[in-house]
């Protein structure tokens, strides 16, 4: 891509060889020549220069260079929109590995890319552009949009639906059974698992993540959202547009998770219970009941954070002056009984 | 299966056409003709009315309707029931998968399937009707029963013993070797990870679980036990029978599960604890001693439940009447010094 | 092995035969001919003479045998010294397993053993006597050096850099893309993920565990670390030597584990701070600030364990007296009105 190119996608202005072409992006420790770096302060503009980068993403006020410059308001964010021009995970040429074993009634569009070890089931379909690399197992009747990529070792179980531009990251599942049981006089029966999970548009997806069937129903994972590695979404779930959840989080049965919502790592939410659009729940929270729009939330119990946080204050104050206060305590008592209050 | 067969198996009554054939099971907002499903009320019964739906499994005192039904005491548990009896995991047919990898010397069983890319190695045993998916990895000397199945990517690790009708969802690993170390003079010895994994009758066992092998003996899952994804079972810990262990679990190494204890998401147990038969353990708890049958436990570290909600009744009072108490604290305290009290 | 060599290793005096062969370690319980075992007191060495096993270490003070023993002041170190002498993980043979899909750029050393369905891309190279079990997929330009062993299914991504005598359990994904996202005006939009992991010496990684390649720069494992089943290690993470961290912890992006650090299960670290070296965290804690070093803490968030063990003191104290205190405060609070204090 030409400098020209590049600065009129982020609605930047430049100052140099706008006619140079940038080939890939790094950060300023092992920029090579063709690389486009950023730099938000005059320390890195200096490293940035020793660097052999050809141009550099500043600020609107940062003074001139010996490199070409791109200037922007934030420039990490148009470093980011870069990044994202640049690494669409588009499938150029048509490629079926001869390892991979594809159903004769498996239906694959134009360019599509399946690596070796590769195993498409029956009746499955998958879009335009799409990559399934190594080792990744796509089971039957399901339909795989465009633009998506599957890493290694990824497991779709039978009838999922994955829509456009989804990334699924190396040993994610997807429709495997959720965990429903009803105990009945000393047996544990299972709960019928025939639905199945639907994941929209601009989803990513983190390593080893496991994503349930819904038992009757779908789990969906709404357009846009992202979740990290090794978390849980139970059978039934519903994720809306635009969420963002790190690691090791768990969603029970059947619970809805609005748009927008943030969710630090190690969130555990009970089944059956909503949290409202915009809510940011803080790491290790544990979410027993319903959560309003907007919240912020911590601890587990969770609570306001302004609540724990004052909850936590007193505690550790009562506890550094426990010796006088139960003393105190003490002393009233007695006086009590002999009649002085 | 006949209607007529249906209701015998359970213990319904048939109002209808007790001859028509049942192919499948589902839920109201997907059945098609063929099928059974469930209405606990009436505006359930509506819907199934108005699907194609061939029979309703519904309650002894709900109405008449167009469809037919089997009348039962509870017709939810009946549907598992159906299901349990509809969805038994037994390979009718013997097939290997040309592309899947079997040492000579495994024995294979009546009726095992063995997907693609499937690897089986020395002295293996499988018995009959168990089925092993695409990309599961059975090491030496492993020994599995009848009816089994392994999802997709399972890996057992050398001599592991799994009994009959043992479901391993996708990404499942046992007999990895367990986490012992010994710290001397600055280096981190191993210390030896030379037992095995014995998983009983009915286990079934969630996607991306890992199950470590004995360091000396044995790590036990006992029959009719269920694992959700993404727990931790340590090396020795024994698990009894008929236990429900949730999502994202970690039990430490050589700690012991009574028989049908319950145990929500994200619980840790600490090494070398016995949890007593029928305790139920709450979500994100974090066990760090022996817990007596039938306790009901929960928080980090773990408490009685009514104990927990107390103390966190009296911790939110305590924290809102703060400014009130501490001023209080402070004017008895100088009163003390004044020798008023 | 002769006893005597093996004696000459863990530095033992031998009472009996020292020149019968030791071929390998056992528990006392599953003991044959020519095991080793160890008995710490009476009862165990009284066992190990009922069972099969050739040579019992013992400690130096522990009574005469009819079994061959060798006396050392730590019989469970001394074990632990046998078992690391005897299961290195080098690979003696060249194999290639014709499943194999191995880059013609690839370079394998000497001894290098590939299972089958093992996959190799472009300009990747193998040190001498490494391992790579089935199913593992090494993506292109990795580097790992010698004596590591791959468990089945281990995934590493682009450009990873793994040093010698390196275990990787089943299902470990290395490389995967960092969890980084920047929401602007409605839309997520991710960071760059073009940086790498490096592992060094002697490090072990549990199954499933999940490590991101750094966004910019790397993530560093260092050498002699041992992390347990399905952790998750975010881009940028630095984890100094010798740490031990048990299963299911969480390193949020950039932070930095000292030498040394002993972690408990289910840890949460979050974004951004440094644990200094020597520090011990109890388990489920949750690190919101840098952590000193030599400090030893626990709790959600994390504070030190005298402290939180006070808290939790006097928190279990104030509900057990809560009636009484709540009444006195009450009182006072009325006397105070009516001008009594």
């Amino acid at each position: 891509m030409k400098i020209k190119d590049l600065a009129l996608l982020i609605e930047g202005t430049i100052e140099g060889d706008d006619n140079a072409d940038i080939n890939d992006l790094s950060g300023i420790e092992s920029a090579r020549q063709g690389d486009l770096t950023f730099a938000m302060d005059e320390g890195k503009l200096c490293l940035a220069e020793d660097s052999l980068t050809t141009c550099v993403l500043t600020t609107k006020t940062s003074r001139k260079s010996t490199k070409t410059l791109i200037r922007v308001n934030n420039p990490k964010l148009a470093f980011l929109l870069a990044y994202n021009a640049f690494h669409e995970n588009v499938s150029a040429d048509s490629m079926v590995h001869p390892t991979a074993v594809i159903a004769a009634s498996a239906i694959l569009g134009k360019s599509v890319r399946i690596d070796a070890h590769v195993i498409v089931e029956d009746n499955v379909v998958i879009g335009d552009h799409t990559t399934v690399e190594s080792g990744a197992k796509i089971k039957k009747n399901c339909r795989l949009g465009e633009q998506c990529r599957l890493h290694p070792n990824v497991v779709l179980h039978e009838n999922t639906i994955i829509k456009n531009k989804v990334v699924l990251h190396s040993g994610v599942v997807v429709g495997s059974d959720g965990f429903g049981y009803m105990r009945d006089r000393g047996k544990i029966y299972k709960f019928p698992q025939l639905g199945t999970v639907v994941i929209e548009d601009d989803v990513e997806i983190g390593a080893n993540t496991t994503i349930d069937r819904g038992s009757l129903g779908c789990t969906i994972i709404g357009s846009g959202t992202k979740i990290d590695n090794l978390c849980h979404i139970a059978h039934n779930v519903k994720i809306g547009k635009n969420v963002i959840m790190a690691a090791q989080c768990g969603i029970a049965g059947s619970s809805v998770i609005g748009d927008n919502v943030t969710m630090s790592g190690q969130v555990a939410v009970i089944d059956n219970v909503t949290i409202g659009q915009n809510a940011n729940i803080g790491g290790q929270s544990g979410i027993i009941g319903h959560i309003r729009e907007n919240a912020s939330i911590w601890g587990s119990p969770a609570r306001g954070v302004r609540q724990v946080k004052n909850q936590l204050a007193v505690l550790s104050w009562l506890s550094k002056n426990f010796s006088k206060i139960s003393k105190m305590i003490k002393d009233i008592d007695q006086g009590k009984r002999q009649g002085v209050l």
